[in-house]
């Protein structure tokens, strides 16, 4: 007798789509609460007053400073630059796009093409891999599903991207409109905005897969095997778009910050945010292309991936075998679940809890991950328990092992718990509230030099305890059960990825709202709440950046043990050059794409330094604020330039897979691909947290609340000049090369998988012919 | 028939020992003829004239402008420096000694309570492991020889390094006072200096082990098993000392240099070397406690370790089977071949070819490795058809490979040549002739904060070729031989060491020699010639450094061949929990290490930024140079700093692999050992090659020779500002951070090796129980 699931089918059929569309009608709702709030002039009660006196406070005073100023001309210049923002993100992320149709057009090709060699190209079905008494679909039918999905993949994360980043650029302005009234207020509208982009993100990625399977399964029928390796191509098509979104709107960003910086800070002394700046605008949009889109694309790619992973491995499990439906949606039923979790998470923030006061605001969204942490935990023991049998058998290279569903439950919450701690020490080693970064701070009195020796040391060892972290969720998860149990943990981590991504979206927008308050010359207690607002943000994108990167991982290993499975590969022996050498390279290939990376956000750093500096010599008035900078050649410069630059490093991420398959096979591979995920896992981890610390303890220095933060200060002293230097040092790494090293250990993992039937067949070729 | 080496027996037994004796007899020769420059002024007329018209010219006239000066006191003033540095020196390494000491006994009582346990101290014989028909010698036997064996090599490290040190010392006034005569004179003395500490270690390295294994045999008669297996305590006794060499080295080396400049240069604005800084003469003993003796032990821990792995793992070939001992000797012929090549090449440098300017330097020194190289070759092809037989069988994890000599051959070679590569690509990359370094010293136009991502960049890239030449070497290595061929790659690498150690060593007595010339007040002139010896000095150090790198990176992963053999595993297969958490801890490691040693050197430094303060605070006309500082406290300081500083990271080096080993058993240390090895080596070289990037482009902007690099300069001006703080930061990373990473990977490997029997009994206690 075969243990099936207590949930019946019907049932799944059903609970899968109807938590993807709450959460979809959920994500409009908060837009649409957002969108109450008016930055047009035309009805001026609007703002000020009028019929509306709900929770969202329109009937409220405004601080008493901007009495004294024209409030209509206030937010018609708040609406001007939002305008800006908003068209220069549309613009570069348009621009992209024609890159990415090509890139998708000619990939698509690629994939129908190797995929369809495996069998060349024959109509004919075959006798199943695990199974030869059944007849499994052929390798052509592979080819063309998996190059469907590749492009719904795709496609789904474009769509969610470019709306994240709409939403963003709608709500920066509204966000700084609000901080006239109250803190509380204007937190709610940056975080609604977020949890907007966050429930579109997670609802819409699941939607989209569940109809692919069932579309898909009407032409497979009960070739599960075929099935679910035809869906590896949606995880493929997420992930390679967060190679444009991470990698070219990191470049984006950094290189329009850098460059801005460069010659506002440093050389003409102004401000950030100067309105006088030609690259603020650039800047600004920076925020959105690179955090926002760059951000919610690399968090699909893994969810994505993660599930195609944790599916494509149930395929040859007991549940795929007896055809239970419902066990076999196991990972889809997680993520449902999540979408759940994470709503009534996030109406503490929105509706039951109201922030009164500046220092509520970090701990509010710090609960929010301890929040969803906590109930989601309850959430997986309540899916596990109806979702999966008793017990059941999963593969594991070539063993069959047996799994208890209350160990599953065990690999799905490590994930989960170790996304939580990974979370807090991130934000141990980058917030400015404990002795790290405040040791890295004090260091400042000595220069810029001990600074960076500070701050790097600082980023290597916050590596520690997140890499046990891992480890510890990787045994556990391996042990119990295999390459299957490394994905649901995978997606138990990423299980709450509408919250992570909500907080994470929340960083940006407050930072644009902070730059819309300078620019249209709000008074400093504005600025001051949208810089508190903002100094929270910092925290939790580091937060966010630490668990893309612990997801990452998890996610590049389950990919990599499908990989392997589907390459009909059982050991990957370090004891063998091919596997060794493999190895070595594997973890060399971080180093060289993080050079390429840095090095081009330098070159298009100095593109547009050189754009900056031309305009303050050649406009008159400028400098006086009497003429107005030319923002849009910036934000040209900075789109060319990113889009240019990406594809050297792209070109790696791509090609090292089909070159190392192609020509060494797939156990150098195998050797590539863990070298690539143990070596970037670190780099990743310290880049990021070393680049977060310094802009930290800038902050740190630059707030000056503590007698020792003001012995440091104030602004334009000498420790806060090298403070300067360490942060715009930090900024390529925490938020480009760092976080891209995400893309590119999860993306040559999961190109791997979905070429492994090609290279298992025609791989190899240097060592068949010598 | 069992086919042997050409080479009988006697003839090994002879040719070895004479060519280590002929290494030290020409060693001392060198010795000799450096002590012929004298610095005494009692006897006046030897420095200016005399008996003496050879090839050395001690007629020769001084340069002119010294003649207005008092010769005698110059030489005297040269005296007095030379005798402070050499105290400083001794003085910090006794008090190493002492903890080095107390290190020895503990850690031989753990070698031999661990590796006796074993058998539980029996002594009686047991059947082989790898031949149950024949008896070996109990455990007990070869936990007291590994015990003995670890106690000569690290006798032997220390006394090799503390005779290098003492002839550096030795030798730096000595080229000081040469370069008053001419830029070639100088050149010699420095050069032949460091061929006495490059032969003196390599030839005592080669005869002690020699001694050794001959003593042994006497006990251990046909059980050449247990004889290599005691014979791995040398190479862990070598390379434990290296820890205190390189790692304790490095942080007092660095703490003196960067507290000078950081006070000295940036505080109070006065050159480098200038003797009112009272860290002047801790600097300068630095050089050569950290570049010489610690360099120097680390080359002798990679020498010892290879010849250790490579014996031991022959010991189970066909080799050890058929007691075929010139064989089992090929590496010691190797090294001994070695020695005779590296003295003709010398000669090269010496008597045949004569520098007479300043930019025949560089090419002298990079012929010194072509040549050797090129000779070596030929040697290797002679050694490899007398000493070994047409072919053989080794042990390949549990199966048995054949093996002709011309594959051999073949693995030397490319181990030989890759170590030339990386030394190239290495100068490539840090000489600021190429267009590299002139990148990163163009990029301090716009600041330190590019300066630094560029640096930062550019060794990233510069991992590439050398992982690459490091992963070609293992694949034909590996595959002709299995790790017998990595192991002899490895000594491939090291073969020329003499050589390698000589032009590295050259580096440090140049920097000192420059020293002694800016304190004893000599003219400019005298100053621009030790400067031209000291530019050439650090791209040979960087070159010097690479090859420490690579050869550590192919010694390692022959001692975990070996490790991995001794233990009884046959697959370290990556799809295991064990092994792939073990690679995930295993890679995060040199950054936790690396952390450490980096904060060491910072907070080291501090306290010598304190101490300078305080004197020139305290000590009235010290700014003024009526007053002398007091160098003593400063040498003190760093002594007592640097031995406190390398507990922490030294503990994390011999813990790791005693914790991993014992609760989590083989394979996770395996996945340690792996892991460590493929993520340390790219921190190393890319630390390095940033670090030397940085200095050399400072060093670019300084000479100004080109008109690029006239345009950023000159001293002091803003980009010259830049590339100071860059060169700041690069002293940690390329003089402590990333060379301790060698020590990281090799000892941790010898140590899993030698107590790998141990391990495989009562390891992995936390799964025997769970």
């Amino acid at each position: 007798m075969v243990a099936t699931a207590f949930l019946p089918e019907l049932w799944t059929e059903i609970l899968v789509p109807v938590c993807a569309v709450i959460g979809i009608a959920f994500s409009l709702l908060q837009w649409f609460i957002v969108s109450r709030v008016k930055v047009t002039t035309d009805g001026g009660a609007s703002s000020s007053g009028g019929s509306n006196n709900g929770k969202n406070g329109y009937g409220d005073y405004l601080i008493e400073e901007e009495e004294g100023l024209n409030e209509q001309s206030v937010v018609a210049k708040c609406a001007e630059i939002q305008t800006a923002i908003s068209e220069g993100a549309t613009s570069f992320l348009f621009t992209e796009y024609q890159y990415v149709g090509v890139f998708m057009i000619f990939f698509a090709a690629v994939i129908f093409v190797f995929l369809g060699s495996v069998e060349g190209f024959s109509t004919k079905n075959k006798p199943c891999t695990y199974d030869d008494t059944k007849t499994c679909k052929p390798a052509l039918a592979t080819a063309a599903f998996s190059t469907i999905a590749f492009v719904l993949g795709a496609v789904t994360s474009v769509l969610s991207g470019f709306l994240g980043m709409k939403i963003a650029t709608y709500a920066n302005a509204r966000t700084t409109l609000e901080a006239r009234k109250s803190v509380g207020k204007a937190f709610i509208v940056a975080f609604r905005s977020g949890a907007v982009m966050g429930f579109l993100l997670a609802a819409s990625g699941l939607l989209v897969l569940y109809i692919t399977i069932n579309v898909f399964k009407i032409y497979y029928g009960d070739d599960w095997e075929g099935l679910f390796e035809a869906i590896t191509g949606y995880g493929l098509g997420g992930s390679s778009m967060a190679l444009f979104g991470r990698v070219g709107g990191g470049i984006y960003t950094k290189a329009a910050d850098v460059g801005a910086d460069l010659v506002g800070k440093i050389e003409r002394n102004i401000p950030e945010d100067d309105p006088r700046n030609p690259a603020v605008i650039a800047d600004n949009v920076g925020d959105n292309v690179g955090d926002i889109a760059g951000m919610g694309s690399d968090l699909f790619g893994s969810y994505a991936e993660a599930s195609c992973a944790a599916l494509v491995v149930a395929s040859i499990s007991s549940f795929g075998i007896n055809h239970d439906f419902t066990a076999m949606c196991y990972p889809l039923l997680i993520s449902s679940m999540g979408i759940v979790v994470c709503l009534i998470t996030t109406l503490f923030a929105t509706d039951f809890f109201e922030i009164k006061a500046v220092n509520q605001i970090e701990p509010a969204l710090k609960n929010q991950l301890i929040i969803s942490t906590a109930i989601m935990t309850v959430g997986i023991a309540i899916v596990s328990w109806v979702g999966l049998p008793s017990s059941f058998t999963i593969f594991n290279f070539g063993a069959q092992k047996v799994v208890k569903n209350w160990q599953l439950f065990l690999c799905v919450c490590v994930g989960l718990w170790a996304g939580l701690i990974i979370g807090f020490v991130t934000e141990y080693y980058t917030s400015n509230a404990y002795s790290p970064v405040q040791d890295v701070a004090d260091s400042c009195r000595t220069g810029a030099a001990t600074n960076v020796i500070f701050g790097l040391a600082l980023g290597y060892k916050s590596v520690i305890i997140p890499i046990f972290a891992i480890a510890a969720s990787i045994f556990v998860s391996f042990s119990f059960a295999a390459m299957y149990g490394v994905a649901v943990a995978a997606l138990g981590m990423l299980s709450t990825i509408a919250t992570g991504l909500a907080i994470d979206a929340y960083g940006p927008i407050s930072d644009n709202a902070g730059g819309i308050a300078e620019m249209a010359g709000m008074s400093h207690r504005i600025r001051e709440r949208t810089d508190a607002l903002d100094a929270a943000g910092n925290t939790t994108a580091a937060i966010g950046k630490g668990f893309a990167i612990g997801s990452a991982a998890l996610v590049s290993l389950a990919l990599f043990g499908a990989f392997v499975s589907r390459a009909g590969v059982h050991t990957v022996d370090v004891l063998t050059p091919k596997v060794i050498i493999g190895l070595l390279v594997g973890a060399m290939l971080p180093y060289w794409f993080s050079a390429m990376t840095m090095k081009s956000v330098g070159s298009a750093a100095l593109k547009m330094v050189e754009e900056v500096r031309r305009q303050f010599n050649t406009i008159p008035g400028l400098m006086e604020g009497t003429a107005k900078p030319d923002y849009a050649t910036c934000v040209k410069i900075s789109t060319d330039a990113s889009i240019k630059e990406m594809i050297p490093p792209g070109c790696l991420v791509m090609l090292t897979p089909l070159i190392v398959g192609f020509f060494f096979g797939v156990e150098t591979l195998s050797g590539v691909l863990a070298g690539s995920l143990v070596s970037g896992v670190q780099i990743a981890i310290s880049a990021s947290n070393t680049g977060g610390a310094w802009d930290n303890a800038k902050k740190y220095i630059e707030a000056g609340v503590s007698e020792h933060a003001k012995s440091l200060g104030p602004k334009g002293s000498e420790p806060h000049k090298a403070a300067v230097i360490g942060d715009t040092i930090g900024d390529p790494l925490k938020d480009t090369s760092g976080p891209s090293l995400n893309i590119l250990i999860k993306l040559m993992a999961v190109e791997s998988l979905v070429f492994a039937p090609f290279f298992a067949t025609h791989g190899g070729i240097l060592f068949k012919y010598f």
